[in-house]
């Protein structure tokens, strides 16, 4: 379990992900304390301004005030402005931080100065960041168009608006981001497959990460050939997806809250969107405050898992949680080693996969801890609230611009946490580094 | 990480454990079932009988019926006798599974099959064992007398019921189980230091598990000679409480459903109970029902940790819980091993750790979502009532008697599960059992 030491060179770029967040988030506080992009006279507050500033630079969409009244079209732009590159700056960061190794995609685990790490070449990593980028940009723009002819056929009267719209959504679906420019999210266009199901599809590639789709750009016809990363992140998507869809389906069917009284057509598109969603997208065609507790427990669990790694998405990651299903299931047969797919899973890997996980649950449990006692709010909101700010998704049940300024800070705290990482976060806070020169005796505890 | 394989006849007694639970439960549950348990005409109902008998061998005490009214004095006689067999017999079996290894008090894991086990000789532990058993039969003698002389001094008319309850009450309390005679728990004797006082000290003593007390009678003047497995339990008991009970007094202290208007005696009596029942003890001198949700969610996090080792406690344990707080730690610091107290710990210890616990939550999670889809209860409600029941703890805040049928019989389970291990129950669902040949290349998938 031994792991090298990292020269202190190394730290630098590894601090740089969570520096680059902070200065982002000043930046986009500054901008929207400005005069044009508050409406009517006067400047923006600084609590909001501050919370919509990591809200977007984190790509999570939460927002105590309404995006639509609350900011200029000037301010609604700085918003996309700061999504766009909070969610390109992961992309960007998670390639100069050197997450490719070796000729082909070889992927690699690359925990914050805890784990070797091979920078590669730029050289190599550009062209190819290049190629994807195009890509998404084209999807994206895809989706733009598609959203705009539908809102221009359905919704508005213009195509200004109509466009505006159209790009503002298909940004926010790709970075996983849950601002809308209308005070009820997608609520008006819910069940309508035209908007809902290019939405989601948007959000849930965004949530696949730049290391997948990068080897699926350039492996998709060859599944023998993925990492493991990718393998456990493709199968890990379409099985939260799955899961999500048909729980949420099961229990909202005759909900009069939320999909009660529609047509089939509405509940399978709302199905669609309620197993995407929750694990990163922040957009909601129908209030999460009225659907039943057990899909409001689901989309918890499922917020605090998250996407996939180096994506727009937070929570623990989907390759995480799965890593450590399988770290059950080995333990459960009495197999000698965790084997995923041929390949041995090492201890030190199994040991970051634990504390990232547990490390969240104690950030996620003590801070709607904190929420409750500053608040009156029941367990279950506050639960939901704090794991949406963690897994940086957006939905609320309706608590956030209800939460007093000091709970509201909580929630950037988590959002910034969840966006950089546990790990990352919680080493700020343990300074002394130490290893030992000798291998100690070992002792087994009882547990259990 | 490789483990040695077992010979098949190890396995056997490794079953021992559910078996005999299985067995007790259903002997009980006749005895339950005959005509002298009931009160009036005719025989318990079979669920009634059921949920009493794997609550009273489980050690757990929740009832979905009033103890006091529903058995007749042999009925509850029969409980107690349930709870003091179900109670000796973790002792007992956990000494015969051969937890003692070595010349002096080594103790080793030995979680089902998976991991070595050092089967001393019966004649070793049998001295020793009766040594503590005398002991903890003297201190619950103790109890149980002063128990006896308060209840007559202050409560009870005659020696007679004064003495019925004071043994009953020393028997559940040591044994950690939450059945009272009274209709309302040990309401009726809130703020009584004299009374709550024995019964917490006894319910914490309990929790620690025997072979720690065993450790400790036999070198308590040494605790630097003490085990790591000791340690864990003995400092986190004491952890555990502190934090239990200064919490629960933070947020009940002006509660007017639970400590305010008491005096300060009566606040302080009652905080040293909130912190030790949840973690184990059923017993309650006021209403969890009406304690403020932020007790309720602490509360609900303590039973998950449970008491020690082999003890009448459930939960994950102390150790558990404590294990992995270490590697969380040593994974922030970037060491290469988890050091607890100058001992290493191995990956295959922390594999089952994490295996442990992440069931737990599984467990935990699924029985509340199922019940939550059963009955229309809060999940905060519903939470503690699962942690409770898969705890073995025994608190309530009200649901038990209302719950369905169907949903006391997830309880039943819950409480099974809970007593025998999460390992255990789960291995008898993995039927496979695999031991590659070969190593195979190890890769490092990208987690959080
Ligand atoms: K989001
Ligand atoms: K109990």
């Amino acid at each position: 379990m031994a792991r090298p030491r990292l020269p202190q060179s190394i730290l630098h770029p590894v601090r740089l992900l969570p520096l680059t967040f902070f200065a982002l988030i000043v930046l986009g506080t500054v901008l929207l304390l400005m005069p044009f992009a508050r409406t009517g006279d006067g400047s923006a507050s600084l609590p909001a301004a501050v919370f919509t500033s990591a809200s977007a630079v984190t790509v999570t969409g939460l927002s105590t005030v309404d995006v639509s009244t609350y900011w200029t079209p000037a301010g609604q732009v700085t918003i996309l402005a700061l999504v766009e590159i909070g969610g390109l700056g992961i992309v960007a960061l998670a390639t100069v931080l050197g997450l490719f190794i070796g000729g082909r995609l070889g992927l690699r685990t690359r925990l914050v100065a805890q784990v070797d790490m091979h920078v590669v070449s730029l050289g190599e990593v550009r062209p190819l960041f290049r190629r994807v980028a195009v890509t998404m940009l084209a999807f994206q723009s895809v989706v733009a168009v598609v959203l705009t002819i539908r809102y221009r056929g359905t919704y508005f009267g213009d195509w200004g608006t109509s466009a505006w719209h159209g790009v503002f959504d298909a940004v926010m679906a790709f970075n996983n981001a849950g601002f809308s420019l209308n005070p009820d999210s997608i609520v008006r266009y819910a069940g309508d497959g035209l908007v809902i199901l290019p939405i989601s599809t948007a959000v849930f590639i965004g949530a696949m990460g730049f290391p997948v789709l990068a080897e699926l750009f350039k492996e998709w016809r060859h599944p023998d050939r993925w990492t493991i990363h990718t393998r456990l992140t493709v199968w890990g998507s379409f099985l939260l997806l799955t899961v999500g869809a048909v729980a949420f389906l099961a229990y909202e069917w005759s909900n009069p809250g939320t999909l009660g009284g529609h047509s089939w057509h509405h509940k399978l598109v709302t199905g669609v969107e309620g197993g995407i969603m929750p694990r990163s997208g922040g957009l909601n065609s129908f209030d999460w405050g009225a659907v039943k507790p057990e899909s409001e427990m689901i989309a918890t669990v499922m917020m605090f898992i998250g996407g996939g790694s180096a994506s727009t998405a937070g929570g623990i990651k989907i390759t995480t949680f799965l890593l450590l299903a399988y770290v059950i299931l080995a333990e459960l047969r009495g197999d000698p080693e965790v084997v995923v797919g041929r390949r041995s899973i090492g201890p030190a890997v199994i040991r970051t996969a634990v504390s990232i996980a547990l490390l969240a649950v104690m950030l996620v449990a003590g801070t709607t801890l904190i929420i409750m006692t500053m608040t009156d709010f029941a367990f279950s909101d506050v639960l939901f609230e704090c794991a949406s700010a963690f897994g940086t998704v957006g939905l609320t049940t309706g608590l956030t611009p209800r939460l007093p300024v000091d709970a509201q800070m909580v929630l950037v705290v988590l959002m910034f946490i969840g966006r950089v990482g546990t790990i990352a976060a919680a080493s700020a806070f343990v300074l002394r580094r130490r290893m030992p020169r000798y291998h100690l005796p070992e002792e087994q505890p009882i547990i259990g």
